[in-house]
């Protein structure tokens, strides 16, 4: 093959590291020029992506379980695209892969940055990032691995109806679980009853959230599945029920770690329930990954796994997207697609 | 069997439901006569009475895992004594036995209330309420279920020469593990080291306990044993180690919990780590008392596992004993000997 003029690749930086949640001006979009590829890589034009919570948290310097994103480097994220040239055995032009492949028009990445082929071809190709991604994925294992649901528990899920949130009460329902959402707003708890089939759904602005818990867990919480931290999360720990399992999935309710938040104290209501509170992250199950997507794919064309999607248009959208996830504006799981 | 003019038998009542730790004048002494043995009842006549840390919440109004004693009642204890006379079939006099016979000379109770009859004849009866009791029978199934020990793990232990601690650290030690005391003061530091055979040992009062955990524990914390709650835990959980576990087996460092205290926020730790906080209650492990007994029993024949015991001698002991292990003056497990 013969290198044209090289081929230019528009990408998505961060220039400077937050406090806080990362802010539009904190990226900027810079042209580069696509160098021809070394043996062993893999060239992908990026298709859809990803715009996750969990962002916030690769950018920070603070701990964390991955090594910030540096200054001046393409912003970290999922993506799905297609393979336009390679020159690694184990890859070739026309797959359809997810992978780390940035904010940006095309990655140039070893094959350890490719997470797995989209054998889902059936499905579009964006719930490879959502529902058939780190969402669903996330949902399905941090529910069973840690949340251990048996038919008859009383489940509650914060951000119940966002990406992973609204996965997490449609499976617990489906392995037999009362399913209580909590949410922010009128909208989104008719959208947990009407959309996602929780068993009741409370709004958390609504100012009676203790009172809304006990009516609605009369025999305790045997599973809180924490997306938030936070407000939402004091006011579930004291009805947990004994035996009660913690799923601590995200803190999507803490603006920032430094200084670090104090709230209630957890000790004594794990002492007294000998409940359990558990970290999550998905990325120490990738070898769960293919069969809990299959899973997942199949619920989703029996119309048993139902999912919400927003998609923003072109690279320009990046910059604002984090920040737009952490005032609550969208709609869904929001991916970009380029 | 004829019935002389009835026994005398002294007891310690609650008086006043306390706010906080109970004090000497939230119980009195009182003199009553013992009735006629009924069917089914056995009677037993004290030898040691257990006091520790524990009662605190069954005395209190707020949420724990029994119902508080009642004003007017006997306070709630485990004690070991001698069956002086029995009408049930599976119990005869002259047996030494461990049960709920609460503060007093004589206990006349139904067969529920005897936890075990005490066969390690060999070894002082005491012990059936330390080291061979609820302590040691807590420390060997807390650290082993919950924390999970593997050889090399580093263990951190709070109280760490306390009844519940110190076996906890020989244990984790006889287990393989790096062990770490956490203790109030010069002496338990000393005692730590010299008797309990942990490998370090940290002066809470120091004033330095997050750079000494950081000194003492450079791969991270893989099992905090944690008996304290407060200050001590507060410094310890930016320390755990990824896949960490946290026993709450306590919450000796909190005095009150209406109004509920706050401290630094776990979910955090917990998320990043992928650790694990899980409460401990021994009584729901009962089935595995005797088999732990034996084990313990056996560590303290073979010079493997010591103990510190300090005896109080007589009932009117009793009302301040309590109070007395949350000042802190105990120098071992805290017994009265009736």
């Amino acid at each position: 093959m013969t290198q044209q003029k090289p081929a230019p690749n528009k990408r998505v930086v961060l220039v400077s590291r937050p406090v806080g949640i990362a802010q539009a001006n904190d990226f900027a979009i810079e042209e580069t020029s696509l160098s021809p590829l070394q043996d062993g890589e893999v060239r992908v034009a990026n298709q859809f992506l990803s715009v996750d919570p969990a962002m916030r948290g690769w950018i920070a310097d603070s701990g964390n379980y991955s090594d910030p994103v540096p200054i001046g480097g393409v912003m970290r994220s999922l993506a799905v695209g297609k393979i336009v040239e390679s020159r690694s055995p184990d890859w070739h032009a026309g797959q359809i892969v997810l992978g780390w492949f940035g904010w940006q028009q095309f990655a140039t990445v070893k094959p350890e940055a490719i997470v797995r082929a989209v054998i889902q071809t059936d499905l579009p190709a964006s719930l490879a990032l959502g529902v058939l991604g780190i969402n669903g994925v996330t949902a399905l294992l941090a529910l069973t691995l840690v949340g251990e649901p048996k038919p008859g528990d009383t489940l509650v899920v914060s951000t119940a109806a966002g990406s992973v949130g609204s996965a997490v009460g449609q499976i617990g329902r489906l392995l037999g679980c009362r399913t209580v959402g909590i949410a922010g707003g009128a909208n989104k708890v008719q959208q947990c009853l009407k959309e996602f089939g929780y068993d009741a759904a409370i709004d958390y602005k609504a100012g009676t959230l203790d009172a809304a818990i006990a009516e609605e867990c009369p025999n305790g919480v045997d599973i809180y599945f924490d997306n938030t931290s936070g407000q939402v999360s004091d006011a579930v720990l004291p009805h947990l029920a004994l035996g009660a399992r913690v799923v601590n999935c995200g803190t999507a309710a803490i603006d920032r770690w430094a200084p670090w938040p104090t709230g209630p104290r957890v000790e004594r209501h794990l002492l007294v329930k000998r409940a359990r509170m558990q970290g999550f992250v998905v990325f120490d199950h990738m070898d769960k990954w293919e069969e809990a997507v299959a899973k997942l794919a199949q619920w989703v064309r029996d119309g048993k796994l139902r999912y919400s999607e927003e998609v923003l248009d072109g690279l320009d959208a990046c910059p604002d997207a984090l920040a737009g996830l952490y005032r609550g504006e969208n709609t869904g799981k929001r991916v970009i697609r380029i």
